[in-house]
């Protein structure tokens, strides 16, 4: 193997709490994006971070699709506060009323969009890894996303995931090809803060559930 | 909002360095293994970093089965052997002969496997974010092993994600609910090295493909 063996453990202490902070400091973003623009050279590091995601059979199924324009913006925003409809009236009365004030996404506000889409053609028809799970290549797709978001925290941004959509939709809104689905619509750029606590917990839509209640030891 | 409001930028440069080297340096594991126990408190840790991943409506519909039993792990091994003889079956001869050395899993010489799994009751049934996209919780289970897998590469230990099962052998294995998906068995542990080049481009099944090719504007 020689040549092309790295070296771990890495610098220890002050990058493993940069990491950790930054996995904690993370938040899903809706109200606070500034607009600014993003500098191109800080778009590619967040979608080189993206892109060097692990993938099952390093097919690597993901695109990006980065969205400026105001028009596919608007378009999207409408739909989505269609879909926000159809939600709020499949609640019971309480909850309608927990769930109205809530703000679900930052499409216009935030400097750009990056639909995120998931290509089960890449490297088929044999996918090392894949044969006996399908939705393995979404799995990937996945975690180029969560790098994505951390890379963005770490640039002082915010990230929002919006997720009140029909894929069919956004599919036709972006030029998808039919065989590629969108995964995710993020809401990407500079913030006036982070919040500490998710919104969906400071507004009481929901709270945390602490990490013990998931860990099992051999048996579920 | 007040007292609740976290503040950005970050300390900057080298908490970003610290990060995107993670993120470059993250590899998916399968022979480096030295099979040294994990300490309890970075098997926490891991698995707080896990648990901050963001989740569709705040369902954290994610759980970990701690695996260190040996006859599970045997179990396993088998079952995945089997599935491995099944792929390499449906492969043309060429592909079948490149892909006879490369190893899967390292099941058995990882210190832990960790199941990780998705459980789309959580949070039902008025999942925020979810009523429109079904897959929705699938993918935040996703993201929580994105940040287990930094944390663990920050920390020098390896992680490889093993897909060749059946989620039925592996839900009855670890003794799963009907209702609760496996997504993942991650083979955890301190490593010898982590190689630079993944795994399956040094042993010339595919290359990666450049980020560029990746990137689109606004349009597929």
């Amino acid at each position: 193997m020689g040549g092309d063996v790295g070296s771990v453990p890495l610098e220890a202490t002050t990058c493993a709490e940069a990491v950790y902070e930054t996995i904690m400091r993370r938040r899903d973003v809706r109200a606070e994006f500034t607009g600014e623009p993003i500098p191109s050279v800080i778009l590619h590091r967040l979608l080189s971070a993206a892109h060097a995601a692990p993938s099952v059979g390093l097919s690597q199924p993901w695109d990006f699709v980065v969205i400026t324009s105001t028009e596919t913006r608007e378009s999207f925003k409408d739909h989505v506060s269609a879909e926000r409809r159809v939600f709020a009236a499949s609640l019971p009365a309480a909850r309608a009323a927990q769930f109205a004030p809530l703000k679900v996404e930052g499409i216009m506000e935030a400097s750009v969009g990056i639909v995120v889409t998931y290509d089960p053609t890449r490297a088929a028809p044999a996918v090392l890894g894949r044969h006996a799970i399908a939705d393995a290549g979404l799995y990937s797709t996945c975690l180029a996303i969560e790098n994505l978001w951390l890379a963005a925290t770490v640039e002082g941004y915010g990230v929002g995931w919006v997720s009140f959509y029909r894929e069919p939709f956004l599919q036709h809104l972006v030029g998808l090809p039919d065989h590629v689905r969108p995964v995710a619509w993020l809401c990407v750029g500079p913030v006036s803060c982070l919040q500490e606590v998710p919104d969906l917990e400071r507004h009481q839509w929901r709270t945390r559930r602490p990490v013990e209640e998931a860990i099992h030891l051999d048996h579920w």
